[in-house]
């Protein structure tokens, strides 16, 4: 078995490129990292912990594991219309096997290097498998996309479609293990929206992504802006495949109380609903209008269905829907 | 048991400073902090796990946990010089006691106050007893204590006294369990050499904190900085109590190999040590030579000791020596 500095070295060392304008003054392997913020800027920083059991099978592709634990995190950026810029890592693990931390930091490292995250500190721990995540971005200060920011009379609006982490999870349970299925996918390399949370820098006037469930992440978003919600009846972006996965009642359950899903939960004045659109076309993404703001608090229109959304401390500690909605 | 918004809630949330110079522009409840770094300084970042059973006793006090998790963190800005501003705390825990809850968030916001440190984010997870702390610190860019700055014919000196973390180890063990003890207090209650580091900026070549036993950590100084060192055989500056602890021999390898000391090893030219000696003796800090650097490579004067450190994936997963000198 390795030892913590050869995992370190040999998985996890990504050599500095030269001119790379990465912000990154001292790199690994001193007693911290200096980091160079850019100038006028502010940092976004957020903290996630992923573990065996609780947050992600336990016998999932190490591929998956590793994506999924930084992709959760970078959603939080997404959410608040920051550009990724670095993270560190804290991994604890019952065995260090070649194989699967090969293929671990293949997924994790890959999903560095499409949204331009630089891996800059970590340390490895043995014990139940486990990964910490800090990713820290930077966002113009006028213009971050908090939760607080929503008023009365604006549009509610998601992007791409709900339900599918559910969907992926439901499959997962009953055995499916094609990566390629994209319910799957959805739920096991989840792909934050931080090209579309910076198309919306301007346009929106609050978002959070959505980890705990579409109800309990609107839930937030109304407290902390202090309005209501009336959610439309109709015309909800489903994903694709969940109501042959979970019939008709269980997909329009999974797309308000399901996790995972991790697309943006955005309010917006109706005049800018067609420039927003226009944008997140361009990166490919689709904005679908699911209701309105009150100032009236509370959410109403879906009477049926309790508000619900996961927390620790009260879950059985299976494989579950996310965890990401604590202090940032 | 109290939910997961509720322990964020009760016991981590600190109320906002009106006028506070803390930087932080978006606290915590938000998809992420935002802050606002100080123009022209460098960020330094560093993430540590400590794990119950691998880093500390289970049983050890809970306030003693989470001074600890914090304090080993804060110690590696310490070797880098920086000022602590912000730190993000990832809790995982069993279950949510009370009682425990309450001092442990006392050990670790307390600690918080004393060092000028601002809890900005964190997350809590069912599982295993362990608390990764991220923590993040400025510095000025060209005055920052590296390890890689230290030069033949430089001294090699001290913070402190050493084997007090090995020694209080011990007496843990053999069921000592007064926090007033010093070789306890030194094992459960470090002490971070935040302002050591940064009176030392100017001074010092090349600095490390000693967490994995001052060999192993002389080690790592000596290959970033491409030289060796020559340790004298006298006038090692063993912590109080240690020769009655562990025995003179015993006391000796605690203080070469032992680790959880979080003094600082630094390199300086001798024509500073006078002034080095004058600003710690101010903050009531010793400082003693234990030896010098030299052109040759290797660690030299101490050869009846093998050069151990603690590496993970390799120990036993009892509590032991610490584990903080990974990747930053």
């Amino acid at each position: 078995m390795p030892s913590e500095f050869e995992v370190i070295a040999r998985y996890f060392t990504v050599p500095p490129v030269d001119g790379a304008d990465d912000g990154v003054m001292l790199g690994v392997g001193d007693d911290c990292t200096l980091l160079s913020p850019s100038p006028g800027k502010r940092l976004a920083v957020s903290v996630d912990t992923s573990v065996a059991g609780v947050h992600f099978p336990p016998d999932a592709p190490a591929l998956a594991i590793g994506h999924r634990a930084l992709a959760v995190s970078l959603s939080d950026l997404a959410a608040m219309g920051a550009r990724p810029r670095w993270c560190l890592m804290s991994l604890t693990l019952e065995s260090a096997e070649d194989d699967w931390l090969a293929k671990f930091s293949q997924g994790f490292l890959g999903l560095c290097e499409r949204t331009g995250t630089t891996l800059v500190g970590g340390d490895t721990t043995r014990g139940r498998t486990a990964i910490g995540v800090t990713v820290m971005g930077e966002v113009d200060p006028r213009a971050a996309l908090t939760r607080g920011g929503a008023g009365p009379g604006e549009l509610l609006a998601v992007t791409g479609s709900l339900g599918g982490g559910a969907g992926g999870l439901a499959l997962w349970q009953r055995g499916e293990r094609d990566l390629d299925h994209p319910l799957l996918a959805r739920y096991l390399l989840p792909q934050p929206r931080l090209s579309a949370g910076q198309a919306l820098l301007g346009l929106a006037t609050a978002a959070i992504d959505i980890s705990d469930g579409l109800l309990a992440d609107l839930g937030h978003l109304c407290q902390r802006s202090g309005v209501g919600a009336e959610l439309y009846p109709h015309g909800w972006p489903l994903a694709a495949g969940l109501g042959d996965a979970l019939g008709e009642e269980g997909a329009f359950q999974a797309a308000l109380s399901g996790g995972d899903d991790y697309e943006l939960l955005i309010s917006l004045a109706p005049r800018h609903l067609v420039e927003a659109r226009k944008r997140l076309a361009s990166l490919g993404v689709e904005l679908t209008v699911i209701g309105e703001l009150t100032r009236e608090t509370g959410i109403r229109g879906v009477a049926s269905v309790t508000h619900g959304g996961w927390q620790h401390f009260e879950g059985a500690g299976e494989p579950g829907p996310g965890n990401k909605d604590r202090m940032p």
